[in-house]
């Protein structure tokens, strides 16, 4: 089954709009964070993605927006990979509004785990998932 | 004919990842202000989005990302209208690296255009979108 | 003795740069959740701000940087006033880095107390810093 | 004399904070814009900056808020270099509101000059500010 990432965030005051709610990228900043949160969770933390030379480029990012927070307001983004190619993943989000737990938001984000032929900023190229990324986040063998 | 908007960035060095392109919800405040540049050439400027109360939130973004820009690279975003609902409309979004016009991401916002009840701030309430500006953008009449 | 609040940060993929340590910007984004919080712990959250119609735009912000979070550190922003005026403060930020301790970097912020007269939007006009704030964060009476 | 660059920007949607005006922290990536396209202008443009394995750390930076633009302002960073060091500078920034010039905030950065001692990422070592951008940016001879 899979793991479900959770992780927590105060709707700031620049991560509104003058409308007062939130600014819309903000929810894109907010499941770029919740994806890397949930590598970590499947054994990949930030320290391991750089020393293995890791990227993980976007094909796509969508969004649904249900409802808005204010300033102030505490937001949970519960996110699960709803996807598992051989390269690729996507990674489902819900941002729901705590503590009554309203969905504001649904999106996605498609990724491709690549790695750096020769080092940090180097040519990127595709390779298999993780083995154990798969394993830890309740994915199928590939 | 939709008239296209044309807005220009240059890639920011606070624009880029630790992986020296893109971060990607950059490209969601390229959109975000693309719609708004094409909003005041069909004749609401901010100005006037603010006096009458107006605003247009999204009920969903998507974009498609195939090749990334990086530090100091030059993009153009070309915006359309490309659905005119009662009270809604959904933008296109093209954005090409300059001098060569390579395709870097397609994108697009749906918005609800919406009033404010009683001032900023208050409850919105959907209208339809006005016949000017339909009319500027290339929409069909309501 | 004057309160200090304390607000944690991971330093997101999106809050560095292509160098892969935090964009300078990120810490005065910081500092400004971090005033915020401190105010909340004052008494006054973002709703009871909003509520009425109390603005803090600032006349000076400035930082120096000693030392270079990079891409999933965990940071603490550890804030107090460290000046009460009649209707302005100074707040003081120690960034430090988690779990040692070390200082990433040292700041501040200058704000004015307002209200808008005619509600939110309109003209700010400064007022004394309210007294339960003064006494609640630990200053002295005006 | 000083070579003085100037940088234009549109207050932007996602600029703005709920009291409408910049969040303050935009101050910042403007100035930062502003200090690569002033470096740009005195020779050394991203793409050199990348080739020479240059990196610019600031060790403080600060600004007095004069007045604040609101959505849809134009603005302009007039900036130049008013201090030269060995190894570091100062850009002092001017932010003005276009057509009529008024002043709506002024700061700097000191910035020191360094390059990665193997490469992107690696370890920062201080160097002198090279001839050419001294001169280009009407520095003294070191």
């Amino acid at each position: 089954m899979a793991l479900t990432g959770r992780v927590r965030r105060e709707l700031g005051w620049g991560d509104c709009d003058p409308a007062g709610i939130i600014y819309y990228p903000t929810y894109y900043r907010w499941m770029d964070a919740a994806s890397w949160s949930l590598l970590a969770q499947g054994g990949w933390p930030a320290t391991r993605i750089r020393a293995e030379h890791v990227s993980m480029p976007l094909v796509n990012a969508t969004c649904d927006f249900l409802s808005s927070p204010t300033f102030g307001d505490t937001c949970e983004v519960r996110s699960h990979v709803s996807r598992w190619g051989r390269a690729s993943f996507t990674v489902t989000h819900e941002v729901v509004l705590l503590p009554d737990g309203r969905v504001l938001a649904r999106g996605s984000e498609s990724r491709v785990w690549c790695r750096y032929e020769n080092g940090p900023g180097t040519q990127l190229r595709s390779e298999p998932v993780p083995a154990d990324l798969r394993a830890a986040l309740g994915g199928p063998p590939a």
